[in-house]
């Protein structure tokens, strides 16, 4: 029996958020219940906004508040650096780094024959005609080391290879801080590959 | 850099939430980002409506959506039982069992003097009160078993004590699960002390 309808419909609708368990979700729903009033509203606002008023960039793929993003909009990166995420995650993901200055392309999920995706299906289109205004001079692939990623950079690098612009992938290998006794064998031998010379 | 203003505005408040850190809320806010829009807008609404919409059972102290609570409206359940906890998410956390079936009491807090939280701080006396009526058979306390949460017990049952009425303890011991082997030397002693014949 719950004491209170209002805290039951919360706490259900929280834990269906990804990572909440039930516990969390009560121990979330409490915390709201405790918090002032403006900013249980100013929450409440700000998820309501983000899904009003958030666009896919006409230019990158990625999450804008209008047209085009602030990234694609700033004269300050490099134009002639691209690279390509499979999701707009991955994006907040390389710029909370903030080692990376040139732009991003998201096309927005992998080809996987299984799941009926296949390159048509995503934001590729785009890239190539991107790559063939001369104006690019590298693109970094940024996907994720599995079978599907491989594969689709390996689709992009043969798409954009004739344009003559140097095609990149970001290193896979043992991850900073790891000890090589527990690392995966597919881990060490792709780091056997990516060796470099120091 | 931000690609949304938006975006970026609602992962700083979640991430204000408890148990969320910043790699979660920016995975909360995407997911919220891709759910329909009556689902935010209902998710948003809840919040708001528990807020403005629950108030303090006049009763038990726990959360109400009117006056009285439905677990103290709920005629079903034993009313000469009442289950003492610290506070109102104690009373969700003891439902969830579905094995008791008598009132609550939420005191709001434990004493501690070094917080400056005396016996006049918590809602204590209107337990008093209720157990001078007559119709109270047994009090459990159900505080967590800490220094505070043990003088408060002991406090409680000393001041119910004089009445008739049957005050006990939840018991304190090993979990269901757990190893002898890794529980700390407290908890051992606790549950050699409350060792019960089988």
């Amino acid at each position: 029996m719950k004491s209170s309808a209002y805290l039951d419909a919360l706490i259900k609708k929280i834990s269906k958020l990804p990572g909440i368990g039930p516990k969390s979700a009560s121990r979330i729903a409490f915390h709201i219940l405790g918090m002032h009033r403006d900013d249980v509203e100013g929450l409440a606002r700000a998820m309501i906004e983000l899904k009003r008023n958030t666009y896919t960039c006409s230019v990158c793929g990625g999450i804008s508040d209008g047209g085009t993003c602030s990234i694609c909009q700033d004269a300050s990166r490099d134009r002639g650096l691209i690279c390509v995420v499979e999701d707009a995650k991955d994006v907040l993901t390389i710029e909370g780094t903030g080692e990376f200055h040139g732009l991003f392309h998201v096309i927005n999920g992998l080809i996987s024959p299984l799941d009926g995706i296949g390159p048509d299906e995503l934001n590729i289109g785009t890239l190539v005609a991107k790559c063939g205004q001369g104006s690019v001079r590298e693109v970094i692939l940024a996907l994720n080391p599995s079978v599907e990623g491989d594969a689709t950079s390996l689709y992009i690098a043969r798409l954009i290879g004739s344009s003559g612009v140097t095609v990149t992938r970001i290193a896979h290998g043992l991850p900073v801080g790891a000890d090589l006794e527990f690392a995966d064998t597919a881990t060490i031998i792709k780091s056997l590959e990516g060796r470099v010379k120091i």
